[in-house]
């Protein structure tokens, strides 16, 4: 029964037993957590082989340097030339860092506001009406760096296949304060939104007033399927290259959702322009990052298929997770008019749109029956999703029965404050 | 004979003499170095149990806390207490990060020109005329920072126990754009130099037109000391509570040159304020450090007791080549009136002072008879030696027959440039 078109009896009805399941979930005591994308330990368990691939008198690099020492900023060539094979880019087109992709990329926004970027105009502080584009629903901490920043942030709907390239044209054609654009091109954080050739050809040639314009291109899922294989997506510097703004594309990439989440290695590719910026920021602030967790990577993996096969076990241990939450949605919601959601392939995410105006009571209901969900609005530049209707949930760290329990909850939840806000309307 | 004071005919025959015997040596084709701090193969196989100190299986917090997943942005509980009594603080005045003190530094003062500091009026770049008083001869990345930052460094002169505080307090008593000092407390970089309790208190307590002033206290050295147990520095926190200054140090530490250089853990020790400002600072920045190589560090020192052991261990392979520097010195320039040095307790350096106007030739002069030394300047802000006479030599990662070599090259270049330059002046 589509709730949306139904009458006043049925909605008071509707409510009534709504209210009712509610209440019966809320005495369960629950005690359920859905809101960040973590690997779950399970999921960690698979890289406990990652600790022991670097021990004793096994330090040393293949041309004999002594990883245990300082230096060498960019990253050991082991690293480099094998992250440059992930990312499909040359050795000299990588710099491979630290256990945290988000640092990269705030240092890489940091770094253009107090130094500015390569083809610009010197440093963003120093220019008034900074902004970049925010595809939403996207993902919270891109949005936190560029608040933090006082980069105004312009948002962006999403289609099926990308950002909707139409206002993105039109946006960065006409105003020079338009820096860039935050993209999550496979398995878009939390749309699951995979870019399409079209999309990524578009970023890449489209005329931007903005010189020193970048794409920061988060590919964070880049094999992080759900059991059917990775999905293609364009690489944005070879495109970038080929559209003639070889400088225009910064792609990022982490291990933290392939290994050890706090463990990891990230990395940056980029026109070898853009390396040898950033690799100058960098050598102000560090000596080198830790090459044994490099190195323990490069062996870990041993090689390309040795990510494939170890991503496809990661895909084993998630696919049912994400399973789980899409049976709870077509049993409890399908047909009622009243959500929409995504089946993604790939990713850490759910992304659920509901009735206009409900999704922070939704969450606000949840977490009084004890299931935390990421507070409403997240998705959304500056926390304020315009219509209040976007939620994002993250399954991959609860168990499957965990889930089924949230989901119960959850769909609650959205069933009672929907039906809620249509009585309101009604009336 | 005390070429300073010899007649010109003296000098003459000198000049000849120095000038075979740095001839000799060219063509022994040496490739020696002695430009960085590093620590010697020998000293980080001293650590190599830490490579396996977290295991399979072994990395549970003592509260049960997954640590190879995300999260924990100022350091796992263990590390905070282990590295807090390092420090001589409480858990909840450090922060314990990545694998670099340099980067802590650059952040901490990146974060002041990008959005200001605790007691501040607001973000450095939006005053003018911000500085930094920074002792000479210093350490040359300390004053990179700065340049990078476009903080003004204004050099004071070192004393035998800390930097010349009557020209520092005068300095900050009356300019309110002087923000803070360089400090490296212990056997400081390059002069060995320990600040005596007068020189902290002094710092503590002097009264600043800034009201955002820091210390910025870069302890590297805390526990490195040269075989006779680590000399004794006050406390910067607990010294500027005392003087009613809580939030006036923030003190540096890092494992670097305990365990590997490459892969080791820094800190930052401050009052709760700051640490509060800076883990806000962080959290844009990152989802949480390296907590596995935390606990590594916790797990391989075990205790405090621990720490001092195994810098016991480094004091006894690296003594031996400070005493061949030393005794290099003694032999070839004792008594010439030439050549002043130091003899650090402990550290990394030794810092000599040349005749006026010869540190850069020297440093040439070597380096075509394949020695490396530092950079003639890199001591002083700019690279600039104002009387261009400071040499840092860098004893720990050659071996001692390499030191021995070396030495002998160095010293002859410093007579043979010396002897040019006093004839020079003679004439």
């Amino acid at each position: 029964m589509d709730l949306t078109t139904t009458d006043g009896a049925a909605l008071e009805k509707s409510e009534g037993q709504a209210k009712e399941r509610y209440g019966d979930l809320n005495r369960r005591n629950l005690q359920l957590d859905m809101t960040r994308g973590k690997p779950s330990p399970e999921q960690l368990d698979l890289s406990e082989e990652i600790l022991t691939a670097v021990g004793p008198g096994e330090w040393r690099g293949e041309d004999g340097t002594d990883y245990r020492n300082y230096g060498i900023v960019a990253g050991i060539p082991e690293a480099k030339a094998f992250f440059a094979a992930y990312m499909d880019v040359t050795p000299e087109e990588i710099i491979v860092g630290g256990n945290s992709s988000l640092t990269m990329m705030y240092d890489a926004m940091a770094g253009a506001v107090l130094f500015g970027l390569p083809g610009g105009d010197g440093p963003w502080r120093e220019q008034t009406g900074v902004k970049v584009l925010c595809p939403v629903p996207g993902y919270d901490r891109h949005f936190a760096v560029c608040e933090r920043l006082g980069i105004e942030m312009i948002p962006v709907e999403m289609t099926d296949d990308g950002p909707d390239m139409d206002a993105v044209e039109s946006l960065v054609a006409n105003d020079p304060g338009i820096k860039g654009i935050w993209c999550v091109p496979k398995y878009s954080n939390p749309t699951g939104i995979v870019y399409s050739d079209g999309v990524t050809e578009r970023l890449a040639a489209m005329e931007t007033a903005a010189a020193d314009f970048r794409i920061f291109w988060d590919n964070a899922y880049a094999v992080h399927h759900l059991g059917s294989g990775p999905a293609r997506v364009m690489n944005a510097l070879a495109t970038c290259k080929a559209a003639g703004n070889p400088d225009r594309a910064l792609m990022f990439g982490s291990t933290s959702k392939m290994t050890l989440a706090g463990a990891g290695v990230a990395m940056m590719a980029a026109s070898s322009t853009n390396i040898a910026d950033a690799t100058k920021k960098i050598s102000f602030a560090t000596i080198g990052p830790d090459k044994i967790n490099q190195l323990r990577h490069v062996r870990f993996f041993g090689d390309q298929d040795g990510i494939l096969a170890h991503m496809a076990k990661q895909a084993a241990l998630i696919a049912p997770k994400f399973a789980a939450v899409e049976a709870a949605l077509e049993k409890n919601l399908a047909g009622k008019g009243i959500a929409t959601w995504t089946s993604p392939e790939g990713g850490y995410f759910v992304s659920v749109d509901v009735v206009d105006g409900c999704a922070a009571e939704i969450v606000r209901l949840a977490d009084e029956a004890g299931v935390k969900l990421t507070p409403a609005g997240a998705t959304y530049p500056y926390g304020r999703d315009p219509r209040d209707r976007n939620i994002r949930l993250a399954p991959t760290m609860p168990s499957v029965e965990e889930i089924e329990q949230a989901m119960e909850v959850f769909c609650a939840c959205v069933e009672l404050a929907c039906v809620r806000k249509l009585k309101e309307s009604a009336a």
